[in-house]
């Protein structure tokens, strides 16, 4: 394993994302292209200095939501963003914030997939 | 002067861009439009609590950025970024960050708009 | 209740959409963004003279059918448009009309959605 | 030449729009791309009954202001808008109603750049 | 049916893409538009001499991906593209070459539909 | 230097784009992600075997002229596909191919810096 691997392996655990998971979902098209996400996008990038942990997943959310159509990445990237240690309230207001320069469908959007979410996992700690 | 004008023009300002100066910059073709930008932008949105402008602008430059042909809205935003606390190391990892995520393209453009911005600001301080 | 909402709210329900539904939809999160779009969009925005509201949601399906993934929005808003005074075939005639400036995938998602909304209108009038 | 291509010439001509200087911007590279787009763009889809070429032209302004990077092409549409009906209070009109779907910065490019255009032709005009 | 309409149908048929399909899909809203989608996407463009259909059909699929809320007509696509004589592992390639230009989202979202429809098309083709 | 440096920078040059001048671009701003690009997106995704470099460049061309607003990488990118193998008529057809997936203005504004370099490219080899 690259030392690129192990660190982006340890930034993807500290969000509450499974390395392997990431890796198995690519796995039966490409046994290569897993392992590149997880050393480029968290080896290289997530994991750089400069900017915290927190921002750098706000900023995230922010182009995931503004450019439509990323569903599953907002699945991973909201409860990492949660993990990162934003609360609930600052990922929404991140998603208001995005209304002045993307317009008001992407934040929408956004809003209501993270009130799908928020939702079920407090269904899920309320089940006895 | 409305309450939410108010709010605005003082957000904008703590950010160093002259309310003014936009209002003005679309008067000839609009009287009422570039009030709306302040009311609403900067006095709805920007100024609401629930996460620090720093933040804010760090994501407003990364929605620039990621959208691509925001040249003029880079130039204003990337001075306020820094009034709002952010440092120059912080913008340049913040358009790093941006690669995972849209590309390497947009991420490129903005660094090199940056790169322009911070030397003119340094040449022009260096002017004895 | 503000002015601006005031007007907003008057323009929605001449479209028929329930400005308070949409309060109502963003409300377990944020307890003013639903309120801001109503008075922003509507109050200060779609209200405004110097194009006809018909023009206005015609232009505004366009937006929404360009930019993808914008569903749950036309879903509003080609009913609205109707409302507004546009036909059916008006609406067919803007998606097609889209193809040669963002090409046939965004116009054709467009006309699948449309085509689903008139059935359904169709079949639940039909509905003895 | 084809009925399409004479169709999508009469188009043209209307809004003022010069089908041969058209293909003559491509046919250095191409000698069939640039009739194609007359006929295509002009004659197939432009020229359909079932909207208003006013209306038409109204929705071809706010799709290239929207994607963004097309300069060169509200170059042309902008005057073949007004060629075709429109005012210039409904060309800002429209660009103003941008913001909501698109967002502050599609909007303020076009806004900006109808702003020269229309200052370009006034100072031309008043050329004694 | 015109020529254009000929090859068009022609080219359909070899990715495998019935054009009667195409026709009949829009031909409750506009008896027209399926048509010159045959004729314009197929039959002016796509049979275009200059590059291999091979090809052609690899940039078709990039292009779908990298605009993201393309799922219909990657469905159409991704077939059609394995019909023009690329194999599974160059499309797989293909979706993995998108992530420095765009960003793994839509590398990734384009990775799984092919998966999905992999998977689909072997389970048909393997049940006794 | 790390082997998928090395891998990169012979990507690279066998395209004709100079690795050092890409490192050097960004280095004023940061001294480590010029390195990252070569790696990452030479040395990891366009060395790939599964695909051959020539229909590489050529996606990546459609990529950068689809998304707008990516001049400069079209100015790197155009020669680098030439070098590659595509003749100079390839690389028109492939853009004249993008409209009917994403309209004609982007393959207009793509076709338009083309000719320029070429012409450029003709007019240096004339020089005397």
């Amino acid at each position: 394993m690259s030392e690129r691997e192990q660190v982006g392996r340890e930034v993807m655990l500290g969000l509450g994302i499974d390395p392997d998971a990431v890796i198995a979902s690519v796995a039966p098209l490409d046994d290569r292209f897993g392992t590149t996400i997880v050393e480029y996008a968290f080896g290289d990038i997530v994991s750089r200095p400069g900017l915290d942990l927190r921002t750098r997943q706000l900023v995230t959310l922010a182009l995931l939501a503004a450019q439509g159509g990323c569903g599953p990445q907002l699945d991973t990237h909201i409860p990492a963003t949660l993990r990162a240690g934003a609360t609930r309230a600052e990922i929404v207001a991140l998603f208001v914030h995005l209304t002045p320069y993307v317009g008001i469908p992407r934040s929408l959007n956004a809003l209501y997939q993270a009130k799908e979410l928020f939702a079920a996992a407090d269904s899920q700690e309320g089940t006895p």
